[in-house]
């Protein structure tokens, strides 16, 4: 492993000392500051010459900060002739600005996506990606990982239930995919909220597809933010029948007013992974935060074992 | 000037409106706002199909912010079909990280000029960069545009000073070039100021090249930051014989404890551009504003009637 550098950034410390803890190495010397002015001012204390050097940092929110100290960072890493550089970027800041929905719209996602290869690096390992086609959006290698497993793992692991009175529920079209995902792991049907605006200026009405009259319902999502869909799709399983309501996520970004939401939702338990860094003011009782960190040791571990392999080639 | 566009950012948004009033145009409608995790999010409001659009934006503090405004900009003028993007940036953020004064430091001020060109920027104009090598960063055009003319224009016009009795003085080696242009300009001698450090850990000597006994000092820099070292020079400078000190700069960073400093130091008056826009807890007495806007409005016609030009050209 001697050619395995890991560095954290600011974003999720705790999560990178995981990761460091799980693939047997120490986190590399790194000062991360701040100038007078808020500028970034990044020192790397030891070589990283020849070494394939990988950087943990989610652009979670601060996401300019943190994806300035990514950039930075790796434009350390490139003068200071790291062999690779390789980031491990379990939540991807402005994934959802990924399409133009009307004119003179940027497309955020892809902008980052040629920050970050401009920067310098040359692979990334995310983390459900808000949408698949954003691998698309990078020339250079993207590791996507998948969150459903650890999260399916939690329901049969940790929670005394009835996998045959269980649904598995997408709050929305887009996520049918997942939702399937996790109930072919969990054995379980699905349903689907199919909302609807029945008239312009007339409230959202929310149907619902699929049979979940007494059932348990687990509501998934790749990303919680406000907290409002989640809020008012469990209401709605619970009004038509539901017998109670979870919901799980893979990236908590709980914005704005979204604990207080949670809090007061009829949402039994929300189970989340550390992607995101939580801080203390949205801890809750109610939510359930699982580790990627070996996942993210794992991936690091087989990409690393790939590009000594393929330097092997190389010579 | 059917086909040039006007827009402004959030970091000088009244310099942008001095700049419109200057060139004759309203500013073009766009909205800069944040969504609830606080992610960039630019709607642009009118058509700049085939128009050479010019963007008003400094990346000042919060500097993270600012740069991807102008990234996410830059990003959605491009979908939107804008003939040229040019950037007015009058000042310049991150611009002192341009070396590597340590081993494995970044160059964080080629990377922005990287970031800038990537974003899809076809032409900057800048004002009093930190050192005229950063021009060489940029592969596009850079229009270079300088302050002292403003600085020293404000002295001769507005202040009844004896230049037979003036001195200019440069707080460094740094700004000699500075410190000799403005000096030319008012027809007096130049001193600089040269910091030693006798022994390490002891404190700083600051000596001083040049007559200054009985005259009225003018120190000129490029930026002042936390005014520390202008605190410094100033008070020596007073020691040392002068009759009185004026300080001057392009850009009012102004960070930490800067505006104490000033008012505490023995500076009469701190004269400034408005390249930064200073925020109501960074306005003194002590403190007077120029404005850059007509310079900038001036540049922007000049680039404007060469791209059209070039056009004809093309054609
Ligand atoms: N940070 C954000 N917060 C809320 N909405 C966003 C954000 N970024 C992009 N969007 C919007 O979310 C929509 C895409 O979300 P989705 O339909 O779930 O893929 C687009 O219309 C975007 O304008
Ligand atoms: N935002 C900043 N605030 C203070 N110092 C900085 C900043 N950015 C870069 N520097 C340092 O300032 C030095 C360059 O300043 P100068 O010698 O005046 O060109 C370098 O050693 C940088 O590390």
């Amino acid at each position: 492993n001697s050619n395995l550098r890991l560095f954290s950034l600011k974003a999720n410390e705790p999560l990178a000392e995981e990761i460091a803890d799980h693939i047997g190495i120490p986190l590399g010397k790194c000062q991360v500051n701040r100038f007078s002015d808020e500028e970034v001012q990044i020192n790397i204390e030891e070589s990283v010459r020849g070494c394939d050097v990988f950087v943990v940092q989610s652009t979670s929110q601060p996401v300019n900060e943190h994806l300035m100290e990514l950039l930075i960072m790796i434009d350390a890493l490139k003068r200071a002739s790291a062999a690779t550089i390789n980031i491990v970027m379990p939540y991807y800041g402005y994934a959802r600005q990924d399409r133009k929905s009307r004119s003179r719209e940027p497309i955020t996602a892809k902008l980052v996506a040629n920050l970050i290869e401009t920067a310098g690096a040359d692979r990334v390992i995310s983390l459900d990606l808000h949408a698949p086609q954003l691998q698309g959006f990078f020339d250079i290698p993207i590791d996507h990982l998948m969150g459903v497993p650890i999260l399916s793992d939690y329901f049969m692991e940790n929670k005394d239930l009835d996998f045959d009175e269980v649904v598995v529920v997408s709050p929305d079209h887009g996520g049918v995919t997942r939702a399937r995902k996790m109930a072919d792991r969990l054995k379980t049907p699905i349903a689907i909220i199919d909302k609807r605006r029945p008239k312009p200026n007339v409230a959202e009405v929310m149907n619902i597809v699929g049979e979940i009259e007494g059932r348990t319902a687990i509501i998934i999502d790749d990303i919680i933010d406000t907290g409002g869909t989640m809020k008012l799709a469990a209401q709605a399983l619970l009004d038509k029948g539901a017998k109670e309501v979870y919901a799980c996520c893979t990236h908590p970004v709980l914005s704005g007013p979204a604990i207080s939401r949670i809090e007061e939702s009829v949402i039994k338990e929300l189970v989340v992974t550390n992607s995101i860094q939580l801080p203390q003011d949205k801890k809750s009782e109610k939510i359930t935060e699982l580790s990627v960190g070996e996942l993210m040791a794992q991936a690091i571990v087989r990409v690393y074992e790939e590009e000594s392999v393929s330097i092997l080639f190389d010579n």
